[in-house]
């Protein structure tokens, strides 16, 4: 079917057909399960059908199309619209068989639609707020492609379907702050609008003005019928040629077509009985069986597919005439340059030979400016603590409204926007973003952090001021319990470098691992090289390493991350010059990978004499290392404020106590 | 000094005398400290001194005195201005050498102002948005006890400072969205409008137009001149009037009074120089060395103080002639009444007679109703999940705007705010708030309940779906590291009770802790009654116990906590059926409280077997309970979407594995 064909049999069904085929097919397979969301799929059908139908360029053939539009159904739990759409359109792997098995084990078709899982989902919605906010990084990753190679390669929107539940979310504030500041105009939310959410009528909880509200945040907003093709179709046209982003507020009744249930919130998130379904099949005119759509109706569908097709055929045909779109080619690949580890690894010469002692922020900074210099991929920012995470270089411009050239983004006081942008600009492609707060505000984050893992997206996440060491900003800027939580998501490599030397090494590891997402963990306050050996090799790469081998016997292993890994070092001299005992120091830069190493590997790190574990932390975790007869120095409670040496020393975290704690333990079994 | 002096004293300083005191007591303390954050107490002091001067009705003699207006300083950094008009109005605790010894290790003026630690702070601040929001849970508390006693015992604002910081965190737009909704006229915050935040001017980040977006949430706003004692005054006065929550943007300068670099970031958060101090003193015509404060603004600050002691006065005596005083009384102290316990004791008999099995989250709503029917202490609601959480029930009528006498909230989709405002009420007095999500959500609430445990508020944190238990909805809706997370937070009792003899155990013990915040990780799915023995005791409050003692020797003993319990007492009986091995069943509600156990307790529960440890979470932390020789039966990473049956298969979470692995171990250990 050429495009004509297809144009041609997208008008002989209508879109209303078009919408009640994702109506039924929600329906169907939530009746099938036993479980999920008809509601909003049913209420959405008719703007999601206009979309797809007159606007959405992608090609279901090539799902990886660099300059397709993206869509994002941010209202996760409405998983059943987008693989009804899929299935229409003909997405390889969503043949009937996987609608019928709507959230069964192995299934395409799974609760919420997951990135990576299934083709065409860009991003793995279901926690509410996300997907809107990773659509702002999608569209500040597609400006700042455009900046860079031109309109001619770069021209998607992204589309966003959001609910109330993603408008009440407080990360939709920070989204949409930094989506209007940053005049984000191919970015288009249709919001929907159906007064409805779990617990009854959204006036429960809320009064908001949406409009007003995103109006006062710079963008367009426009409120039409969602069930008026034509005011729907007139209200994207509309906000495709804006100037800002876009907020098109859909007026829906949700679970439209369910002939008793439709406007109730029990149409929200359970099915609706196969009675009620029998009736819509009258009342909708739809004969059809379950799970089977009119071959007209799947034409129509067909069409939009052959319409996303011939565009990419023009787009292909653009391409060639380009100079720049090899470099394109290698910015959406996204391969880290040798260069960069090449020239890591001689910075790690140099400061081992210099012995630089800095805070590891302060390192992870030059390091930075060594990445930065040698690839354009890195993509810098700050939830507003540039000069305290350092993570601006001089490489990274700032980005501004109608200025995407820059790589340096100023997030703002959001830490879970920047988190979920970051994700955004990394399922865009072409980028590899990294950014900062303090690791205490991971809190504030950890929506958007878990995301990371689970798309398995390789974002960075710098954060600083790591523990007490921060010193006089006390116990709520003081991470006690971060560390234990950020170790206990899957998929995520925490990394907390001791000295300069593991600081780029650990960046190395980020850089590298692009299917899974970095924290550094890093000091505020200076720590001296540790390094002892003269290797080239990366030592945090196996995750913990003998950092300080003792000559002869160990009688304590000492292990630490961080700035305690100084503590530990200067515990063993205590113990060496006072107590005749020999100390082995490991440095622990990355659970996570240590764990990946062979037994014997481990075995022989740890040793078999006695282990104390020091980190100004809680001790969560650390008994899989220490073992039943080891000790633990770290932190049992809060923080405090004051001046950081005072704090080690109130909360004795020091050498001197290390070493007592070691002498017992290496007498206690000798005795 | 009676109130008449007082007035007549504060008219001879003026109020920009007692700003200027503000400003110095700042510069200074902040240049002894070599830390922290003038510009704020600066640029706000004209607002703090108008607001204190003629509004604010506090009794310094009486820190807690239930009808004081309360004070919230959102912008917590800028701590100096709280203690600075602590110093000033002469609280107990803030001489002089308290401010001398800003940021100190025991003082009483930490990096940000801390609830607990310093007389008066009414919340601990510093995480940007929390003190707005904890603000709302006052001012909801406030509507709470009004409209349960009458406006002659209960009419106290509550008045806030917030910063761009606070405005720009999502949890501000949850918080102001609630406010709106609610109509909470007695909360009036005071904008800083400065125009900087760290990385600069504001602009770099944001275009909001906060006004509009205010108005938006159904509040009140107004714009002052931040500086114009008269101008704030008239704008206060008219938020006082206003029938909805008040916004007043005060158009300030950053470090106002700092000769040079007034205006400018850098006055944010480090000292400004001992230079630009001096000439700070002679362009401000403040000839007074660094900590001394003349005593005629001394005295005008004192009538403050006294001003707030004589409205004291007189509210007693309203309360002397007020019938329902003694109620009142009860509910300020806030202790939950024996017949509670009395209750849960006769509905554990019940049910253990019965052998209910239900789900924990259900069995938590049947608690509740026992709870609810014997004190009016407890105030529900939910992150709109109530028909999932099953947080309300019989006596728990909803509150609504002007509708306070209920005690049902519904929070809308912010869990954040939801944590934040429980705090709040929890903060104010006189109720025990507890509040439902998923557990999966905790993510989105973290930093609301880290200031929970932080500040040492019993609330309860009622968070149902607890794991991949919950099936089909996935691995964004399946915890996997959060109970390692939430363990690893100090001060935080975290239980997953397995059957419903537990569930009402550890909701007695959430209720009795009035100084740790809990959270019950409740299940989804149906569980077992479980209790073997026909005790009265409260076998939870001790952390876990031996829920199933085999007869004679144990070969092995299961840990497990919730769900997985039922999963290690069927791994028993297959153990002594088929292999006849003897198995412990260890049921671990607690780790907090088997923690504070004594060793010889501990040791006799964990017994010398080898140990399994069976949950369908990370394995974080389980290690220091199974030691080196044991195994551990759990999620190895993320989730699926799934019927939970088949997902326990799946992830190989079944009584068969269990069973296998102890066999394995105790025939090893035999062999």
């Amino acid at each position: 079917m050429n495009v004509k064909q297809a144009i041609a049999a997208s008008d002989a069904a209508s879109e209303r057909d078009m919408a009640n085929a994702i109506r039924f097919l929600a329906m169907d397979a939530v009746q099938a399960a036993n479980s999920g969301h008809p509601g909003m799929p049913m209420g959405m059908a008719d703007v999601a059908a206009v979309l797809f139908n007159r606007f959405i360029k992608i090609d279901p053939s090539t799902p990886d199309w660099p300059d397709r539009d993206r869509f994002v159904l941010s209202a996760g739990h409405g998983s059943m619209l987008i693989y009804a759409i899929h299935h229409l359109l003909g997405y390889a792997d969503m043949p009937i068989d996987q609608v019928r098995n709507f959230r069964q084990l192995g299934s395409k078709t799974p609760g919420h639609p997951e990135y990576g899982h299934t083709l065409g989902v860009e991003t793995t919605t279901g926690p509410l707020g996300q997907g809107i906010t990773t659509a702002v990084g999608m569209a500040i990753a597609e400006e700042m492609w455009a900046a860079r190679f031109g309109r001619k390669l770069v021209d998607h929107h992204t589309y966003v379907i959001a609910g109330d539940g993603c408008l009440q979310e407080g990360i939709s504030h920070e989204a949409i702050d930094l989506a209007g500041h940053l005049k984000l105009k191919k970015l288009i939310v249709l919001w929907d609008d159906n007064h409805i959410s779990i617990d009854g009528a959204t006036s429960l909880a809320t009064s908001m003005n949406q409009a007003a509200r995103f109006r006062a945040a710079g963008w367009d907003v426009q409120a039409v019928d969602g069930h008026d093709p034509e005011a729907i179709a007139a209200a994207i046209e509309k906000a495709r040629g804006s100037k800002k982003p876009s907020l098109i507020a859909c007026r829906t009744v949700i679970g439209k077509g369910a002939p008793t249930l439709q406007g109730s919130h029990k149409t929200h998130g359970a099915p609706l009985g196969k009675d009620e379904i029998a009736r819509a099949r009258i009342e909708l005119d739809w004969p059809h069986e379950a799970f089977v759509i009119p071959a007209g109706i799947k034409q129509a569908w067909e069409a939009v597919a052959a319409r996303g097709a011939a565009a990419r055929a023009l787009w292909q045909e653009r391409r060639a005439t380009i100079r720049s779109a090899a470099a394109f080619d290698r910015m959406v690949a996204g391969e880290v340059p040798a260069a960069v580890f090449r020239k890591l690894a001689a910075f790690r010469k140099e400061h081992r030979q210099k012995a630089t002692k800095v805070a590891t922020r302060q390192a992870s900074q030059m390091a930075l400016e060594v990445i930065n210099a040698a690839t354009a991929l890195t993509v810098g920012g700050s939830a507003d603590l540039t000069g305290s995470n350092l993570t601006q270089t001089s490489q990274t411009v700032s980005i501004a409204p109608k200025k995407f050239k820059g790589r340096y983004i100023h997030f703002g006081i959001r830490e879970h926007a920047m988190a979920a942008v970051m994700n955004g600009i990394s399922l865009h492609g072409g980028f590899i973003p990294y950014g900062g707060t303090f690791l205490v505000f991971s809190d504030y984050a950890r929506g958007g952090i878990r995301l990371s893992a689970l798309m398995e997206q390789g974002v960075v996440y710098v954060l600083t001021h790591d523990s007490i060491g921060l010193g006089e900003d006390g116990p709520t800027h003081q991470p006690v319990e971060h560390l234990a939580m950020l170790r206990a998501t899957p998929n995520l490599n925490v990394f907390r470098p001791a000295d300069i030397i593991e600081t780029a090494e650990c960046w190395e590891l980020a850089l590298r691992d692009r299917a899974t997402p970095s924290v550094l963990a890093l000091s505020r306050q200076g720590l001296p090289m540790l390094r002892e050996t003269a290797t080239a090799d990366n030592c945090s790469a196996r995750g913990a390493y003998v950092l300080h081998a003792p000559e002869g016997r160990r009688d304590v292993t000492l292990l630490a991350t961080g700035s305690e890994v100084e503590i530990a070092r200067k515990a063993a001299d205590l113990l060496a010059q006072i107590h005749g005992l020999h100390a082995a120091v490991v440095s622990m830069p990355c659970w996570e990978k240590f764990e990946a190493q062979d037994e014997a590997y481990r075995a022989g790190v740890l040793g078999t004499a006695p282990r104390i574990a020091i980190e100004a932390a809680a001790r969560m975790g650390w008994d899989r290392w220490i073992g039943p007869n080891g000790a633990f120095v770290g932190m049992e409670g809060f923080g405090a404020s004051a001046p950081a040496p005072e704090l080690y020393e109130h909360f004795g975290i020091t050498a001197d106590r290390v070493a007592d704690l070691a002498v017992t333990l290496a007498r206690g079994r000798a005795s």
